[in-house]
């Protein structure tokens, strides 16, 4: 008789599959298994009243024993397991210390909680508390910008001194810091580092060239993400990057309309490559590096800030009802800078799309 | 002919040998190959450009292909290697699809880099500055709590509103913030929930109870940590948690004095517990939860939070110059709260233990 469990290690913001199941969180590693409609999280001795106080009604919590492998026999002598079911991100230590313990293990091939792509009406809430921070973070990141001066040498100038990136990023974080977010590589990058999509930037910021504010906080409270881009320019841009950012943003509010039930994810992304490059926006490699529009479109967002489905050319399974994607088409030239505007689109159970993004557009900071 | 070359897959936070190694950290999976002198990055587009500006000099950055199998297999090609060794953390699903893809797969038992337990200066300068943002949070929160006034139902009260553990925790993390760190799950717990040694606190804050301020920051520059803890009281603490503040501070100066090379971690935790013990308190068990002093006594800090060495119980491996530890006795209570006091020390070259933190220690903030 072969009786199954799932069985998941790890540290709750690392497998967030982990928070998902039992509700618990924790900076260090601790096991899970799911057996039936049993649910059982074992920690250490330092989580376990923690633990008791903050998991889902029905997961049962236990003390983990003298070491992972011998809490997991335990675990599985307990639920009378002989096989269990681990995720590919399993650990492949741990998988084989359970081989050779004689329990059989099987590597699902498939996600083990897919439902997670499709949000409940509280998890979207959640997520666009998150969202609405991140607003916030960037709103205070106008502000400033609004207050700031240009130097003779083009740079910015706030409060008396040099706006950095640094800055800047620290008047973004603290503000979403004050409404219980964690934040982490919030991205203020402007001038040439911005043409480097995950560059979070650094250094004085130029006037004149635009600024990308890419603001992901976490809730430290519900664990979910929100994902906000913004492109913002003080002083005066080239035509060159008016004209980008006016194909970035055709290129995000024509796919958002693309966005519904059965769409193909790349489609909606050769549909922004094209809108870009009928623009005369063109991506592709040279000396100096990539250039144009180089990454996915756009991402679900959940637990975890990359989260199915995703929205880029190799994605061809149709879009269903409760999903939260981000669509943020991007431009970017090594020698001239980049612009990103990025949306959070929610699709509803009736099939209807909703941009949960609140916050405007505005290009040239006065 | 058996040609071997160390394999990682991660992000750069979650992975952070991949940090140690390459010099660049990334929020998306990326490959490190290293085979002999040769060190090779393979990312995605996205971050091409990024990962070629900040590499260690010596360390090829490469275009990931169609997938992390197919980009492993380029890069066995390139290095002409056909058994790959990975950590016990590697993915247990891409393990198994490297066997299948006629590529021996080892799994290392030990560490792929042992010496990260072994800090340069360059390092342990890095740590301090992390450590020096922790302690700035903290003379935020102390100056916070000297502002603060007591209500009459002996609950905090700042700028006339409730002083609640968000609230001191955003006044912290700002603070790191804008010195350049990066902070999460700060703890700012007071009353019962810091009997809880991982509960970060919320709501409201007691007077007259330990308010225990675990203070961990990572430069988002460097990437290393710094670990802080103190407890303070507003107030008028109970003749119990004085007794059992001053058998920690007791424990704590002790302990630092038997970190030296050639000493055993377990017994420097024993050390901790004897003393604890003969001021009357014991570890152990009741119906409400564990009790005492229920944690390892430190453990290392660096790219990881917690790494190498463990001054816990079942370490047994003898010190040796280079290390950076806590030393963090603590005394928890589900019925009355709990003391936590933690230091940083590095044993340095010479083999003398030198104390990195350089706040005092302060319990009741008048």
């Amino acid at each position: 008789m072969d009786k199954k469990a799932v069985l998941l290690l790890g540290d709750g913001s690392n497998v967030t599959d982990m928070r998902y199941a039992s509700g618990f969180s924790a900076p260090d590693n601790f096991l899970y298994m799911e057996c039936g409609t049993r649910k059982i999280c074992a920690v250490s001795a330092l989580e376990y009243n923690r633990a008791v106080a903050s998991v889902i009604p029905g997961v049962e919590v236990r003390r983990s024993g003298a070491s992972h492998l011998e809490t997991i026999k335990e675990l599985c002598s307990l639920c009378e397991v002989n096989t269990v079911v681990v995720p590919d991100s399993f650990p492949v230590g741990m998988a084989e210390k359970i081989k050779e313990a004689g329990i059989n293990l099987e590597i699902s091939e498939a996600r083990l909680y897919p439902r997670r792509e499709f949000k409940t009406l509280r998890e979207v809430q959640k997520i666009t508390a998150s969202l609405r921070a991140a607003e916030a973070g960037c709103r205070r990141a106008i502000e400033v910008l609004r207050e700031s001066g240009i130097s003779r040498e083009r740079t910015l100038v706030w409060q008396g001194k040099p706006l950095t990136s640094e800055i800047l990023r620290a008047e973004i974080d603290c503000t979403m810091l004050r409404l219980g977010m964690i934040a982490e590589d919030t991205i203020c990058a402007g001038g040439l580092q911005a043409a480097q999509p995950h560059n979070t930037g650094s250094g004085v910021l130029p006037a004149d060239y635009p600024i990308v504010l890419d603001i992901f906080p976490r809730s430290a409270a519900t664990g979910y993400w929100g994902d906000l881009t913004r492109t913002v320019v003080k002083g005066t841009p080239s035509d060159f990057m008016r004209k980008a950012y006016d194909a970035v943003f055709e290129a995000r509010e024509f796919t958002k309309e693309c966005i519904r039930p059965g769409a193909i994810p790349s489609e909606i992304h050769k549909c922004a490559e094209n809108i870009l490059a009928k623009r005369g926006f063109t991506t592709g490699c040279s000396d100096k590096g990539d250039y144009g529009f180089f990454h996915g479109l756009g991402h679900g967002v959940g637990l975890d800030i990359h989260e199915f489905p995703r929205l880029n050319p190799r994605t061809h399974t149709p879009l269903k009802p409760g999903i939260v994607v981000t669509d943020e088409p991007g431009l970017y030239y090594p020698d001239k800078g980049g612009i990103r505007l990025e949306d959070m689109i929610y699709l509803n159970e009736e099939g209807k799309a909703v941009t949960l993004t609140e916050i405007e557009d505005q290009f040239i900071i006065e």
